[in-house]
């Protein structure tokens, strides 16, 4: 399933020796059209990788027929000869669907700073191209692993009969965790680019772009939407765009509850804002700071660590109005402290933690993980 | 020494039980003139303690008689009765030293949101008032400390004689640890309020400032600086300003060296940079940066981390023109990979990453540290 639900869509996923260890590190999927409309969204990081350069190239032009994907390398920071190899990528592919390199977007994932290992990924994109199928969307989920420990996939189907599916990797958006968040999602309803684009772009922003697992931002995010039209259905494109946002939805759950060392899959509503940007930018500082994540790591309702967080940004709010609430206690009110802060369990895996600013009517939610020893150790022993 | 090597001040640091345990919690630093000029610096948290309100309003009119400081409890909040307990805190010290309230500047230190104990505070301002001596300076640094494992002083002497003391706790000015940064600054230079403001921002800016730990803002962040003019010297301002500088400098490297958890002192420094501002604001995103912390800790000179850091920022520079060195060794050069990583020795304590972004001739320097798992284990299990 996953990118391959939708009809029009095969897919790969093999070992090409780019990882080593000889697990699953190239995947290939393909549109069959009759339609090849495709849109993306890209790392708002100034130091993009080149497969970003290079697919931003791709999409501008709002076709795409295939998408490879590797890890075990990001090939970020790679220079002029980095660029080279996502365009020879993109050339071998060409080559073997018999296509124009212009329409195939290239995504990596891995290490910043080292060359991917050429010989063995385009002998790869043999391997996988002759194993293109209807059924190869887990193998596809599977080869862009890297530290998650699952796949990610995620599927729906909206009115009319037209699917939507997807597969994703790494944490977060504009804040992911280590290396990169990569994302295909596939529909074989019959879409323009140009609606593409514009429900990409709603969907990621209140998906991918709020989740916010340890505050850094990759040079290699990218997200990607390929339309076949198989299906022949034209949805309505406000049904549609709720389909796709579901999907977003359910990668990016997938995507916090496996994020690198997490324990606590902590959601920041932000409620009586004054505006939508307060409530994202009060919910993104709380989600970032380390003491908080620390602390529910602990399952110790510091609401103080809320509330001095709160007051980093320039969201509109009066301290003495601030309300806290952890899993539904109300342990801050008015600033101060509030309920019993021992009836605040903190026991289960999710974590609610709701701030209202007492200045509107304004919400968002933005969500994170908790920060802990396995965080520190996976991130100490990456690349050495 | 510390706050008491200038001439002109006592000091006095005794265990009220503020703290359970029976440490050291509450200190009182007297200028006893002929000057109380002084100067002071707070958090730029929205959310200010009762304790950071009040000194405020005292520091407004320029002098102050003496500071009390206690740990064991930020008293941020707290409320309005939280207000009243600085208050009476002020009030009572002004009654046993016969002084103005107005005049008496208030610290406090600890966990946010609770109140203080105090008929435990009040008692032990009666105590320490007993105890105020020109050899106090050492018990007053004992009793501000909280999660400190060793006291922080520093003392320089200027030029004609005069002395500057200080002591200090916490970790960070703008961005500091867990809890609070604290620090009172002395001197028997004769200098008016409004020169000493004007040197005490200038000193904070390029050492306080600059220090980030964790990237958390606290609520109770405090610097005074308190002149009693007792050396009868009337310093060069921008000589006096040095050595104010250097004293600051001084704590700020003790602070850097007792962070929680932390097992590596991380000099981020940046070059090249078409301004300051830039330079601090890339100089801060590496250093707020988890991932590159965690591989500093790891001794894993990941210079992507850094390169992707600098990316997040709105600096001027060229990703093809950046280049990043590690204790000395280029590994980054023109956005690619320079010189052999496995040169870089990180096995020292002491790190210096340098930043060359290639887009002028300013310079600037953030301190941070690595992140522990023993900073995570500290910082779960604080309140609870």
């Amino acid at each position: 399933m996953s990118v391959t639900a939708p009809q029009g869509f095969r897919a790969a996923g093999v070992a090409a020796g780019i990882k080593s260890g000889g697990a699953r590190d190239l995947a290939i999927v393909i549109n069959d059209g009759p339609s090849r409309a495709a849109a993306g969204v890209f790392t708002r990081n100034r130091v993009k990788a080149a497969p970003v350069l290079w697919s931003a190239q791709v999409l501008s032009g709002g076709r795409v027929r295939a998408v490879v994907l590797n890890s075990g390398g990001a090939n970020a920071c790679t220079g002029p000869l980095g660029f080279q190899d996502t365009h020879a990528t993109a050339e071998k592919t060409a080559e073997v669907l018999g296509d124009s390199a212009a329409e195939i977007a290239v995504c990596s994932t891995g290490l910043i700073g080292e060359r991917l290992p050429m010989d063995a990924l385009l002998a790869g994109i043999d391997t996988a191209a002759a194993q293109l199928s209807r059924d190869g969307g887990l193998a596809a989920a599977d080869a862009i692993r890297t530290t998650d420990t699952v796949s990610k996939i995620s599927f729906r189907r909206g009115e009319g009969g037209y699917m939507v599916g997807g597969m994703a990797k790494g944490a977060g958006m504009l804040a992911p965790a280590l290396a990169t968040m990569l994302c295909v999602i596939t529909t074989d309803a019959d879409v323009s680019a140009e609606d593409l684009d514009v429900v990409l772009r709603d969907a990621t922003a209140v998906t991918f772009d709020r989740l916010d697992t340890d505050g850094c931002m990759s040079t290699n995010d990218t997200v990607l939407l390929l339309a076949s039209g198989a299906s022949g259905v034209r949805p309505d494109l406000a049904e549609f765009g709720k389909v796709v946002t579901a999907v977003c939805a359910d990668l990016a759950r997938q995507l916090l509850v496996d994020a690198e060392g997490a324990t606590k899959a902590i959601a920041i509503e932000v409620v009586g804002a004054a505006s939508e940007r307060d409530a994202v930018t009060v919910g993104r500082a709380v989600a970032r700071s380390n003491l908080l994540k620390c602390a529910i790591h602990g399952e110790d309702p510091n609401w103080g660590r809320v509330v001095s967080a709160v007051g980093t940004t320039d969201a509109a709010f009066e301290p003495e109005r601030l309300n806290v609430a952890i899993n539904g206690i109300w342990i801050c009110r008015g600033g101060a402290a509030g309920d019993d802060r021992s009836k605040a369990d903190l026991r289960p895996r999710d974590v609610t933690i709701t701030v209202d600013l007492s200045a509107g009517s304004h919400s968002a939610t933005v969500h994170t993980t908790d920060l802990t020893a396995a965080y520190v150790h996976e991130n100490s022993a990456y690349s050495s």
